[in-house]
């Protein structure tokens, strides 16, 4: 069974894409690049495809970025927020819309290639913030793809949210647990050399490796 | 009030900016450049967009196109079939998930903009064909992104598709009483000099101007 799984480079998509290997789906990466200054983690989505062996395709959202002012992970004006990835400064780092976008684009890859699902690495750690994280997104798009998709798309489609209803812990222990390479994914939003260790997505990544009792690899600034 | 519409440069959504114009919306014309060998519809958006005075911008999917083989629109190798739109053979022109792409995209250019809403020109002629042109999955479209977007919308948005109930006999009526300059839309799916005269979508402009006792300005090879 064949499955478009998007995969950031992050560390819950690409501990996901570990999760659907061990699942005996066969996968094909699917990246954006939507003019992130963490570009960084693009070349993280690439390593997973090499250590998994299958096909990894970028898509290349440029030319959206300027519709999508206002937010730091696109707009350079914008200061990444420090701080805790719950609070509310981080909806600073929301980009407009983003999961429709790309699960969309998922959904076109999936119909051409005749694949039986979509997976997306969404967890209950980003329901904070981001709304379309959540359940009842993941519900409602499904149903939305039902009807535009009718007659294009294989019987029994699914869209696959294997951590939807887990926390990053939860995934640092199944990342721990499935042989995933920590120090290959990339999680700072600032995309430095090195992660900062201070952004939302750093003080995250070290809380769940520190909670789930995995040695953290990672090299942090601070 | 603002809206982001979604304008191909077709007789149909050209006809929908412009009615859009007269009930007093401030728009903000997005099209989509998929790698469509009928591109030249493209010109004829900026021309629509230049007689309303109002903005355009050309969102570039081609990263998109390679995901999509299988449909006549992009795939050089497959033919586009001549005939009446209605045909089962017209299939060949789906472009897999292409509304729910060009919608999530105008959606997050709304949140951005802070816009009042979103209008795409889908009519119950397309209804044969493209599932994603059906009033069902406008409804759920919607519904998803009210979930998806929540907190980043403006409160009472809409999307907006004044012609979902109507045909395309109506619109060409519409495209009239409006003064829409006609001869500007560009509706064949071969994109070569003129209108081919014999593909679905040309089969199907000729018929509703026709029935609307519309003069088709119109220049065809056959």
């Amino acid at each position: 069974m064949t499955c478009i799984s998007i995969v950031s480079g992050g560390l819950d998509s690409v501990t996901m894409a570990y999760w659907l290997a061990n699942e005996g789906y066969v996968q094909r990466l699917l990246s954006f690049d939507y003019g992130q200054r963490h570009v960084k983690e693009l070349e993280s989505a690439q390593r997973c495809a090499d250590a998994l062996n299958v096909a990894h395709t970028v898509v290349d959202l440029h030319s959206v970025t300027p519709l999508l002012w206002g937010s730091s992970l696109t707009d350079l004006a914008v200061d990444v927020p420090d701080g805790h990835y719950a609070a509310p400064s981080m909806a600073a780092t929301v980009v407009p819309n983003r999961n429709a976008i790309m699960l969309s684009i998922a959904y076109a890859a999936a119909i051409a290639d005749g694949a039986y699902a979509v997976a997306m690495g969404v967890h209950t750690g980003d329901h904070f913030i981001y709304p379309d994280c959540r359940p009842d997104f993941i519900k409602r798009f499904a149903a939305m793809e039902r009807v535009a998709a009718e007659g294009h798309i294989v019987e029994g489609f699914r869209l696959l949210t294997p951590f939807l209803k887990v926390d990053k812990t939860e995934i640092a222990r199944q990342a721990h647990l499935l042989g995933v390479p920590i120090a290959d994914t990339w999680s700072c939003y600032k995309g430095r050399e090195v992660h900062c260790g201070q952004c939302g997505t750093c003080v995250e990544r070290k809380e769940a490796l520190h909670l789930a009792g995995v040695a953290d690899p990672t090299e942090y600034m601070a």
